[in-house]
């Protein structure tokens, strides 16, 4: 056979981009149009404002920047910071420590708590740095909502409350990308301040859309943010956006397509959302324990619903897994990145997905992790997760009929 | 969640239409054109003389209609044949009985012989009743070499054989719908003079295009072929075809798809295609002997490598598997059709399918048949279907490396 | 530049297909799916109920084929009449002629009532014949409501009072391939039997469905109707359609297609598309006009109003104008056909067009035209179309402001 | 007809975003992939080398941000240059405004030569002053080479010239976003040290895609450049790029896009791209002398090939003009902007267009001028434009004859 050809479909598991739904490829196979239309606005003005329903935020502002996930982050920090202001940061896996990375970029100074990867923000470790900082010299307080790179979880609803504890006025900043849309959110009420997210994660988007949302306090504090932006920054969106324009030039198509999945995410209603995710990543979690494997997360309470790193035994590199994964079963998994090179291999399952579609990446991981010589039998994993999934569907339809 | 909506992918498992390759897909999403201009026979010209490679044919004339295999069908029967003329043809499944209801409505005599549901043409049965047709009354043989009801491949070759051994000079037609591009099929080699197929099953296309291969002697029987025919006169097609055109307006759309899926056979190599077919169609089979269950083809020599017709056990209505498959877990079986109705359900493993997305048949059908009740273990079938595709990949990497 | 490159859009202005909305292209970029699902229903159910308006009727059943507008013709034919029938048929272009030549290649004794080309169906006439028709022989009417190949509309309202007129009861079969979803068309008003399209023209879709719509009268003859039909026994239509399905598969992708267009159809309103139509076509004629040529329909009561027949002067070859079109200028227009061959060439006015669409095949057309060497001033069809248009435009303002 | 519903095409006519070529709306309806598979270079490497070609650079290295042309420009700036250095920028219309105002947020110190609005850079004054500047302060000549704005084009290579003769080490910064692709720019003889541009313009693409092509002199200056950049960070584009990969999520269906672009390009040929283009834009000045009107450039020196800014007369608003193209004629022009607000309608001539794309822009701005009250005649324009392009016609025939 050709190098080249493949039959069939790649069946994408890696936590990001996800796979997308036929209604939102067709969506954005659009003809160009004038981004300074009379019509434009009709699409745009209230896009922005549904938009803002994914981050549970009635009072916040979103943003919408032809860049990625990243350039969100850069936005979230550049409007409200100056050089040499600092803000506390929990770090316990690469987008933690990336984000922390490009903070310092412009010239933040980060207070990192390191937490052992598999767990996620302290909540108590938080309080205690904010209370000893009497002078309120934390600007900000920055959280991975969902640390792609172990499957971690941590609870951002105790991180407000640790906050609130120390009476702080530090805002919080959180990087939702592997979290908005997929697991629940809730801005407004976690007194969220900047939240971040990409279009190609639970959005189910291709890459190309950083999307933020920002509270009045964060919106308040652009004035004195001293922080070089011009690309990022968020007063020419506000001007542009009031009458439905943006600042240069938008990318239409996805605006288009994001159009098409908050509909699809609608329809579904968010709360059956979260539920569906989390049944899917119980399916995943319940093959791990039948293989006798472990996941990176150290403890169900760090569980992610949309990521599961799975720690490879002793001996076994997790990339030969991937690789054959992909070489032999054309199965896209997640790689271990940094600490946990070669230690781990990542199932995503987060964004347009179903049983069977979850089920097949069971499937093939296991078969993979076979090939690489990991000692499982063959079929047992996903015993595991059908009987999981055969079982939630039962309670999902009983609860159902008992409403 | 709101009645109609499902997130994430259908599995589409029916014996047809397949799964369509995005590379069909974007090929059809073009602009009309006029089918009359120019350039309109760079198109179709090499594409008429491609498609004859899929029949194995080389002295043929291949022929596209806008309708369905059925359509072909009427075709092959009109354009060489008389009312009143009799045809031979076994009868063992629901579309050799429609092909010969077709044959009956054009006036056609047909001689069926009677076969057993799950068993094929007999090719011993065949030659006795040509050769005590001493006066030639019989100007053709009718064989479905695939019997998509029963998933029963018949060997066509043999029954090529039995015409010569009692040297009779009757034409030899061939179903071919739900085997052309998926099963080998030799037109020339086995001297087939109607070789019919459809643009739905292993072609990769969506449904809407009748083909027909028409050897040498076939076209000659048109000059004295009485049958009524209008839309379906190849006299028409022969004359349009040979500058590139067509006698009415073709399905412009498909034949780009048709274009792009055989560069997509061609790609992987026609041989290469059945044998991925065959591996496949193994892996399902191991599935049904893990379960305790038996295919409704009654012997090995009639596995079909392209549909598996899976007999439920006593006191369970197949159709309940296929509804439980799916609404509970979006995958669509095919149905047990007349004599056969509600004793099975069917797995269509043809077209653009890896090794995943076959299992992912069989993990549903697994969860569906359980749901059902039928007596079996999660993860029974699919380990066992596992094993045979990792023991496939080992003898097919070890053939390569071989060679 | 390498042959075979060309930068920007091909303008296409043949009489069909015609251009495509991207809303109906992407409305058929769908995966496959199984036309057996118990959801497949929810689609064509309401599909084949609101395809009846498009004909104005009632009363009448849809049917869709998977074929082009000649297989409709075909099944009009032989689900109602008999071989040795006699039909009575006006024959005036090559479109009339073409389905005169397939009646009788059914057996059907066609009554030929030659018009000059360039006029259509003289009702008077048709009277006479009939009311000599004393033993009603005459079983249907056979009348091409708008011959594409002159761009001649002819009166199907004023062939019904005919009809009656003579008190006969032959059907009336009415070909409205190239006027239905255009020109006003009642199929119950007008007593319309049996209404033929296809999809590729006022349905703006790709070819590759054959649409009929039947009076109960028509669908009554079926019994008695002893033409031969196997594909297009309407007999199986009526049965599957009734839940919702189809005798054999059908072109599921198309389905989709004509949901969106008809979707798209109504969203405009009926009336105000075949306002639309008029309008444009009267620019085109305006165009012509101002040329100094003249029209192959010659009394203003013929003129289409989506398909102009345009003569060019003595000594000139249309041909050469429609080849330097579309060899220079990328536009594809229409040939003269048969009788009218080199003598006129035609610009297709019918689908999705607006103004400055019908404005650039004008354009086109006036390039090629001086490229051919006919005597006229660039600009001057052009200005006197714009002319036309804009003054439409006001009365069209006009009238909605007096609404 | 409901408000929102359209008959036809929209006619995009704004000076970008461009018509979308088929063949690249195709190429980026696929599904997700992991952007971090080892087959991903196969489609980044050649992608990265082949975009070179466009700037006509060898020594360069090119590349693709998800974001606007305008993050481009904050690349090329930021990872050059130290707050407080000097550059020097003629301004002459919205967009050289709007770069001086981008470098002015990250510190720099804009020397900004004020032309006049329908004039370019004038390379006289820019070797004066870098003549005065002895000491070699100014880091860097920043030009538009092709304002939108206005419709001007300067002349880099005499910029260049200019720097040269001034014996300044200065780089040379050029924003090409509406010319390159459409315009002949040759980066490595200009000595051009950053080439910006976006993906919406000349490569055909919708808008997400800031493309850079930096020398390896700019390369050189990013060790010392102290301007803060943490998403635009050229080095973690080196380091990934070197690979085939990037520093995150790319879009990669724009880059899909974007290979189907540059392969379009190349097949008909650069040279041959601006040579249309230039042929193209020579009709709608052909028109607007007819019509008796001024562009905004103020001498053919100054001519832009792929944008015309068309002066109206005193008394007339050109925002009439652009609403009433809009309304009436579906037809979308560029608006006058900030100091040429009203007095002026842009028509955008680059990307994928064709002689009756053009007439059909020149065709729709005549009768929206006439329905603003302008005085012409109705096809005066279009028959000059008609004129221009047929002669161009013969011309460029006669030119391939003789070669």
């Amino acid at each position: 056979m050709p190098e080249g050809f493949r039959p069939g479909r790649n069946f994408l598991f890696v936590p990001g981009p996800t796979n997308l739904p036929e209604s939102v490829l067709r969506a954005m196979h659009v003809p160009s149009e004038d981004h300074r239309s009379p019509r434009f606005p009709e699409l745009t003005k209230p896009l922005l404002e549904d938009l803002k329903k994914i981050f549970k935020s009635k009072d916040g502002q979103a943003f919408i920047f032809p860049s990625s996930g990243t350039g969100a982050w850069e936005a979230a920090i550049t409007n409200t910071l100056s050089p040499g202001d600092k803000v506390l940061a929990p770090r316990f896996g690469q987008f933690s420590h990336l984000w922390i990375q490009l903070a310092r970029r412009h010239g933040i100074e980060v207070i990192v708590q390191e937490e052992e990867w598999g767990t996620g923000a302290d909540p108590e470790k938080i309080e205690a740095a904010l209370s000893e900082d009497k002078n309120h010299e934390i600007k900000a307080v920055l959280i991975v909502h969902n640390e792609t790179a172990t499957g971690v979880t941590s609870d951002v609803g105790a991180v407000r409350k640790a906050i609130d504890a120390a009476s702080h006025p530090a805002m919080l900043f959180v990087d939702g990308v592997s979290s908005i849309g997929s697991i629940d959110f809730r801005m407004d009420e976690w007194g969220v301040d900047m939240a971040i997210t990409g279009s190609q994660k639970g959005l189910m988007l291709p890459a190309g859309l950083g999307i933020l949302c920002a509270s009045p306090k964060a919106l308040s504090m652009r004035a004195d943010a001293k922080c070089t932006r011009g690309y990022f920054e968020l007063g020419d969106y506000i001007a542009a956006n009031e009458n439905g324009y943006f600042p240069y030039t938008p990318a239409v198509a996805l605006l288009h397509g994001l159009r098409a999945s908050l509909d699809r995410l609608f329809a579904e209603g968010l709360d059956n959302v979260f539920a569906r995710h989390h049944r899917l990543a119980g399916s995943v979690r319940a093959a791990v324990d039948a293989w006798g494997l472990a996941l990176c997360a150290k403890d169900p309470k760090w569980h992610s619903d949309t990521v599961s790193a799975i720690m490879v035994p002793e001996g076994v590199n997790g990339s030969d897994v991937i690789k054959l994964a992909f070489e032999r079963y054309n199965l896209s998994l997640g790689a271990g990145l940094s600490e946990v090179a070669g230690k781990l291999f990542r199932i995503g399952h987060l964004g347009d997905l179903n049983e069977l579609m979850v089920l097949s990446a069971v499937t093939g991981a296991e078969m993979a992790m076979k090939d690489a010589g990991i000692d499982i039998a063959l079929g047992q994993g996903v015993a595991a997760a059908q009987e999981h999934l055969r079982k939630a569907h039962g309670q999902q339809h009983a609860r159902i009929a008992a409403e």
